[in-house]
This record gives C-alpha cells, structure tokens and sequence, in this order.
C-alpha cells in the first residue's frame, strides 16, 4: 500500500526530512511516498500546501503522514486543518526544552541551517576548497595542514567522503589513490610517509569495485575482476604492514563512512553544525 | 550559563545531531555545549556515556540535556540512566506512527543514512563527478546532461553549492565563472547561450566578497572592494537583462542556497535520501 508523506518546514526542510525519514525507515512494509516542502512561510503558501495533501488523500485513499518543523503557530494552524496525520516535531519538543532550561524559544525560522556565523562558514568553505586542491593526489604540499589523509585505490569512495567531511564538518581531508606502482613492496609511498598518523584507509569489495568502474570505464583492463581483486589485495596487506586503519565502504553510505572515520580517529568537526 | 548536550545514537548520528541542533537554535540566551555520539551500539558503550554525561551534570551543575535516536531498547534504557534530561525522538514518534500506520516497526539500526540501494548510492557519486568535472567553467560540452549550471562571479558559493547538491540531491550541477571578459556587452558568453533555461545565477555582497577573496589573495587587486563592486553590478544586470533567475548568497548557507535554488527551479532529487 502506498503512504504519502509530507516534509514540511518553513526553513531549508533539512530537519523535518532527515528526522522523516529515520522514522519511516523503520516501517519496511509500507512504500511511502515522500515529498518535502521548504520555505512555507506564509498562510498563503500553507493553504496551496493543505490542497496538495487533500488531494493526495483522496488520491491514496488514506489521510497522508505530516511531519513538520514549522515554527510559526499561524501557519501550522493552516496545516493542521489538511486531512492527513499531523506530528509536529517543535510542537512535541519546544515546549519541553522551554521548561527543562527555563528559558522562552525566539519563534524564529530559520535558526538552524542558516549562517550562524562567518567564522564557521569560512571555516566550511576552505574545507571544500582544501579538499578539492588535495585531490587524488595532485598535491602533497599541503598535507601538513590536513586533519586526515584518506587513501585506497581509484573509486574507492575517497572524493566524496573528502568533501562530504569538509562540507559537514569543516574539517580539511586530503585524498592520495593507491596504485599498482605503490603496491611492489607493499610499503607507504614516500609522498605519504611522513603522515602516517594522519592516514586513514577505504577499502571496499572488489565485485563491487569492478561494477563501480565498469560504469566509469565499461569492459577496460581497469575495471576487470581480476585487476580489482589484486589491488584489493595488495592495498589491505599494505595497509595492515603499515598499521593504517582503514574501513570497508562496500555497503556504506558516504554519511557512514565520514561518521565512522570521525568517531574511530576521534577528530572534532571544526564547524559548528549550520 | 553552559548548558551541555549529548546527541546520541547507535548509528551516524545525524538525525539526533540534525534534529536537536534546531531545537536548541530556538533558546538563543543559553550557551550549549554540544557534542554527538554516534555508533553507541552496546551496553557497554552505553555504561560509558552515562559516565560522561554523569561527569558533565556535575561540573556544569545541572543536568544535561540527552536528545537520542537509539533503536535498541536495552541501550536506550542505559542512557536513561544517567543524570540528564533525556528527550527520545524514536520513542516519541515511532509508537504513534505504528499505531496509524498499524504496522510494527523493525527496530533496526541504521536504517536511515545507509545505502538504500546500489541505484541511489551510484547516482549520488556520480553527481559529485560531474560537479567537479564542471566545476568552475573546466569543461562545457556535458552541459547537455545538467541539470542546473550555476553562473556568478569568482567566490560567490558556486562550487560548495554545486558539490552540496550533488551528495545531498543526486543532482548534476555545473558550475561557470562569470569573469570582467564576459561583462563588455552584459550578455552571456557563448558558451552558456545555448543552456540559458539551465542557468541559476549566484550574487553576493560586494562588501563580502572582497573580504572573502582577501582571505585567498590578500591585499590583491582581485579582492579590492571596487573590484567586488564593478564586477557584481556588471553581474547583476547581466542576470537582469538575460532574465537568469538569482539569489543572494550573502547570508545564505550553502544547504540554504541549494534548498532554495530546488524549491524554485521546481528540480526533483534524483537520489532517494541516503
């Protein structure tokens, strides 16, 4: 059976889609029907908003799932009026925050996800820029500024991890991939020796591998079983003789892979969250 | 006064760390000290927090506040042990979504931020590289396959913005600077003719981007204030004149110029949320 679901804030819809889809996760069964809607800022807006979900009702046959983080009580009030399930996440949090810390909340939008400083956001920015000047190895010059050096083999998943840490945490990631010359004594290549405490490996299955480059590169040497088995092979042997740690990326998502890293490493994020 | 707060969960943590970071953005006068533990999968690790948080509470002297995601019910109990004002968003929520969608959940950990399916973990990756194969104007001939190209002066946001967009949206987003070359007869360059109905221009505070591009080439002649100024007027009435949509990215974060940018343009994600 299908559910629709609506996301709705009047913000980015950033909290009211991750919070959304963490709890309807848990429900398998059920195929649902997501739909986020950002920037519902006026009862204008909220009243094409509730038409939109009326419709989706009647369309399903059963009310949709609402899960809000508006904080302006007049618009929320539109919302409510939709036929559908509301939970409304300030509604059930805000009210309890204010009595644990005795302290009254602005009612202002926009509050999180938004620059909260210009410190931080520089700080976010140069970690972008870092990680793309440090990319695949085009420069070693800079690793002493870096908090963490990833490295594996081509596609992997180290250019995306790098920047998914810069933009998420602000921390500074360089990436150096790991090729069949490195791979003759199985020891750390001199660009990265003098690193070593700031290397961190990605590994990941070679079947999978070998599919993820066969869609860069279909049918090459490069993305051959074969091949990607040896490097495999030759990139974790390297990686437990040097003593780097490293961690599987085969079934993990690029938000898995960043968290496990900063948590095993024990790096802080240098960004305040926006 | 200091208020600590632990976000925890037995995965990455970015929904416990996404939702009550916009909580506590609504108590302005209280200064949170925050900090995110994810990964506390076991009671042991459990036994560990409670310490910390139980360390907090007395030297803040008062309790902290624990907003968790934590699935599993026998850690979720270890945590409710400790000294703090523990604010459960599963238990919260999911019961009341079992009850109107008469479904049980599966209790099953990292079910959100892992990869759904091989489908959207490919698209999202190959979005980032696309964002960086047309970063910066590099390459124009794969314009066909864009979904946006965003257009603006030199560090206005487009490449964080790009690369945003892609891991969070599975997008394909160029991006193309728009140089003093360009601005001689205010229409567009050639190469950017042809995707006129792709284009999305980025503009900011001339104030603000001489202090930006000060912080990458200080004192130089690129970073002058009436540097910034020219090149912005120049920018904005080309936008006007063409009738490129743009948005101000002066105070803007990048997940709020993305967000913005999608719920204008009207775009749909490509990629499932990870």
């Amino acid at each position: 059976m299908k559910r629709s679901v609506f996301f709705i804030s009047d913000g980015t819809g950033i909290t009211a889609e991750t919070l959304g889809h963490s709890l309807l996760a848990q429900f398998e069964s059920i195929e649902f029907d997501e739909v986020t809607l950002p920037y519902i800022d006026s009862v204008e807006k909220a009243s094409e908003v509730v038409m939109e979900i009326n419709r989706a009702a009647d369309a399903d046959g059963v009310r949709p799932i609402i899960i809000d983080t508006i904080v302006d009580k007049s618009i929320r009030e539109v919302i409510a009026g939709a036929n559908g399930y509301m939970m409304d996440v300030f509604d059930t949090f805000v009210g309890k925050l204010q009595a644990e810390l005795c302290s009254n909340p602005v009612n202002a939008v926009g509050k999180s996800h938004s620059i909260a400083n210009n410190k931080t956001y520089n700080i976010r920015i140069d970690a972008v820029h870092f990680a793309l000047d440090n990319d695949d190895g085009a420069r070693t010059k800079h690793y002493d500024k870096a908090d963490l050096i990833l490295v594996g083999v081509s596609r992997s998943g180290k250019t995306p991890t790098s920047l998914y840490m810069a933009l998420q945490f602000g921390v500074y990631v360089g990436n150096y991939p790991l090729t069949e010359d490195d791979f003759d004594d199985l020891r750390l290549p001199a660009a990265l020796r003098e690193y070593k405490s700031k290397l961190f490996g990605l590994t990941i299955d070679p079947v999978r591998l070998s599919a993820i480059r066969n869609e860069r590169r279909p049918n090459s040497p490069y993305a051959a079983l074969s091949q990607c088995q040896k490097e495999v092979r030759a990139v974790e042997a390297m990686f437990n003789r040097e003593g780097v740690p490293f961690i599987q990326t085969t079934h993990a998502s690029v938000e898995e892979i960043s968290t496990r890293i900063m948590s095993q490493v024990g790096i802080k994020r240098r960004s305040l969250q926006p």
